[in-house]
């Protein structure tokens, strides 16, 4: 068997933590001697343990001589636990295969360097666009200091989201609508503006089946409008972060705050989105589902801050010179200055269709 | 070899004539005797001879004890040509295998049943689907009396043909826009508003390689404001008929008549689209192509009066509160009012989607 085919094992257990590692990567581990898996490990929960020590434990006596394969670099360093670099050497693996190297511009290539000076053997690189993609947040994240951002539109093919009266119920199908509870469950938080709240009073949860780690549910509010018997503010289901401006009444912020609400006030008249990211970031929040509206997606496309589009489309024509589109506020001037996406999936879910796309790197 | 064996060649001979056979359907035919093929034909150019004619005059005394296979049941009436299904009993055919029947209400059956009381055995509905697909167009005129709309658009991800200043230079890839110009040959005509004419001057013509049969030029132009100095009034590339109304002024319906250009002016103050494919019907014309603008794809919607609709869709996000969209007017009022459409192709054309979408039959 080659290296390929353990780094795939090793990938396929690394999903398995999916939605239940908070900030910290999926990774995956496998142990193999003389061409026997003897021990298979994935981190499965935040701040538990790491694939690298689960394998290992699951291989036990047999660890000795043999070879583990890692989809990320080992850690080199004490965090809420021990560094895998060391139980590698100490467990006397004699090959350390690894997919990715840690994006973490300070760490990057510590763990391994920590191995190879111990006499170990080690191949990096096998199947790693695989593994940069499985954690494609978390690379994100520890490269930019932001978090990713995930936009979500669902329109008809014509790009309204509601009639001109408003009436927006449903344009996608239910098994589109499901289907987007899915990435609620992959982000860390959910962000939409206060007009949102207004218009659906939505609550704003993943609904998916089993236990789920509720997102943070974000929203921005200039000045603080938004309605108190709101259910993001009331039904406890998740927390609740809003950011608003020195337009607020402090009074307001307050009530807010009783209720167990998170306010930021930020030092300024209108919010800025790369402020809001910033800060989430500082809070540990490393990647954000923006759920509009119009004028949150408008300020995400207008900044240039997302990584990701995903936009079902219905197969309906609404019409309508004074329906909303997905975007408003004032839009590209000039067809020169719009940015180039690319396509990565394409999808028939029910009748309607699923499109990612991602704002092609310069 | 099996009927749907040859019944497969006879369909791809048929569509050989793409583009060719004007308000006639494509047919092809395929003469099989002893399981050897000794017949081949299609219907290439309107007036010309029928596809039955072809492959029994390449079988020649071979068809005497012959099975002919032909897509379109054999025409029973002296039109252009004399009728196939009286050829077809005096060349001694023992059995025919039709695929559709005529779609024409007053005619279908009618040459099936003449050939089998000629004694000859017939087989009907072989690969049927295909065939009605293949003549959609002209099985839809037949069926209603009125041409078959395809409406076009191209768009950004939200829905805009343009950024809030106008500028729409491009937002589809020069692939897209080739492939549209397909779009062009297979109708007989291309349908704009005036406002697309002031917009871009354009020619309407198809420019694919080749000998084209250019479509008729057709203008909605209720005042009849189109600048004189148009291409479409000018460069004598293909007919340009205007529908305007009674708003029009008798002197510029003249000076575009001394032009050489078709107006019809409706007795009304608005144009009604159904009364345009009334008109275009009774003037021989099967098939329109709506390439716009947002306010005649708003009239086609809101009518119904739409077959099918081509959609390039652009990874490229404009923006906008005041950027156009594809359809404009009032759109419909509430949700349950939505016509739904269905996806029948999904396809990548350089770095944009194509999708073909056909309004759901009730």
């Amino acid at each position: 068997m080659t290296d390929e085919h353990y780094m795939n094992l090793a990938l396929e257990l690394a999903k398995q933590g999916e939605g239940q590692t908070g900030a910290n990567p999926l990774v995956g581990a496998v142990v193999v001697k003389d061409g026997q898996v003897v021990g298979m490990g994935a981190h499965l929960k935040y701040g538990e343990a790491h694939a690298e020590v689960h394998a290992i434990q699951m291989a036990g006596r047999h660890a000795e001589g043999a070879v583990i394969y890692v989809t990320l670099e080992p850690c080199s360093h004490y965090g809420k636990t021990p560094p895998c670099a060391e139980l590698i050497i100490r467990s006397g693996l004699k090959r350390v295969v690894v997919a990715a190297e840690d994006p973490n511009p300070l760490v990057s290539g510590r763990g391994i360097s920590i191995i190879k000076r111990a006499g170990i053997e080690v191949t990096t690189g096998v199947l790693k666009e695989q593994a940069e993609e499985l954690n494609e947040k978390f690379m994100h994240f520890m490269r930019t200091g932001l978090p990713y951002v995930t936009l979500k539109a669902a329109a008809s093919l014509d790009g309204k989201t509601a009639t001109h009266t408003g009436d927006s119920k449903w344009i996608t199908s239910h098994e589109a609508r499901l289907d987007a509870h899915k990435y609620r469950k992959n982000h860390q938080s959910i962000l939409v503006g206060v007009g949102t709240i207004k218009a659906d009073d939505p609550s704003l949860t993943c609904r998916l089946p089993g236990k789920v780690n509720q997102p943070v549910r974000v929203v921005l509010d200039t000045k603080l409008t938004i309605p108190l018997h709101s259910k993001v503010i009331h039904d406890q289901e998740a927390p609740t972060w809003i950011y608003t401006t020195s337009k607020a009444d402090p009074e307001t912020v307050r009530y807010l705050e009783n209720e167990g609400v998170q306010v930021t006030v930020l030092d300024a008249e209108t919010i800025l989105v790369r402020d809001v990211l910033q800060h989430l970031a500082e809070n540990g929040i490393t990647s954000v589902y923006v759920e509009g509206g119009s004028t949150v997606h408008a300020s995400f496309v207008n900044e240039g801050l997302y990584q990701q589009m995903i936009f079902y489309l219905a197969p309906k024509l609404i019409g309508g010179l004074h329906s909303p589109s997905i975007i408003s506020g004032e839009g590209f001037q000039s067809m020169k200055d719009v940015p180039l996406l690319q396509f990565t999936t394409i999808t028939r879910i029910g009748r309607d269709l699923k499109l990612a796309a991602k704002p092609i790197k310069e």
